[in-house]
């Protein structure tokens, strides 16, 4: 199964057997049942985790009390709490499993020596990194400017099978919109 | 004036002279006056600027005509519309000066034509990239999540002396408030 890391590196940079035995050796494979926690709000979350199968999402519960979903990950997704990733300070999220989901995970430290033993993998992470950043910006502009119903057509666009795999309430959690506003959208 | 940015990248990765004019000769400078796009919406934007003096904004303007800021870059920030700089698409962002700028910027060509003959160039944009990660995933948190207050509070943070340079209309923008709840929020 630690092929889909391979054909997804290769999607950028390609690597011969050797190099892919080293990247792999800083990587660790973890088995997670549906519901299970990867990060939780509070801790300390110093892992990027890479899906190979499942799904999970990453979410924040507000003062308020309600949630909201910042980001799903299915195969061949990067997720992690970004800046308690990289600065080692406590989780602002909680990512868990909407499936049973198998992963790799590299920890930051591991991360940066595998860069600096493998120059190509600097290259193959920039790549990843500046993907994440349209992103993400493309996100900010979603949130700041589109309407609802703007946002569910580029959450189908995004993640086109994700209707059939999560429920309506997560899907309306993650649009920032009422069940019933969800409803309005898809009956359209 | 371009030390400036060997400063910026001796924080992350020492070079030489001979590395730092290698890095320069990628780069183009130019002189803004106040008011001037850097990024047009619905134009090509194939440059990434960064900041040597001034203060630019990147904004979007809705079906309805409202401005959204989202982002501001002064001394030392680097800026682009990420999607329309990396995939060559239309730009759906402005980016325009609020004061008299000073920038560099580099093509997407040439950025990575930089990085294949200088490795450590690929590293220092790779830890670039990831704090971009950072700021932006922080930004959507706050906009999904938090109180008009902890908005304001965390821009000034993040950008301490920007209330003494740009007009309080634009940060009501950036915060997604009116200009009376903003009063609010710094009468408090």
């Amino acid at each position: 199964m630690v092929d889909v890391l391979r054909k997804h590196i290769e999607d950028i940079v390609s690597i011969t057997d050797e190099e892919f035995a080293l990247i792999l050796s800083y990587f660790t494979k973890k088995s997670c049942k549906k519901h299970q926690y990867l990060v939780e709000m509070g801790a300390l979350a110093p892992n990027e985790y890479f899906v190979l199968q499942g799904l999970v999402k990453s979410s924040h519960i507000d003062q308020s009390g309600r949630t909201h979903i910042l980001q799903f990950a299915m195969e061949n997704w990067w997720i992690s709490d970004m800046e308690a990733f990289q600065k080692g300070t406590y989780a602002t999220v909680d990512i868990d499993c909407l499936e049973k989901t198998e992963v790799l995970y590299i920890t930051y430290k591991d991360k940066e020596k595998l860069c600096s033993e493998l120059a190509k993998m600097d290259y193959f992470f920039r790549i990843k990194s500046s993907a994440g950043n349209v992103a993400l910006q493309k996100r900010v502009l979603m949130l700041m400017c589109a309407t609802a119903t703007e946002r569910y057509n580029s959450l189908i666009r995004q993640y086109p099978d994700l209707y059939q795999r999560v429920s309506k309430t997560l899907i309306a959690s993650y649009l920032g919109v009422t069940r019933e506003t969800l409803s309005r959208l898809t009956s359209g």
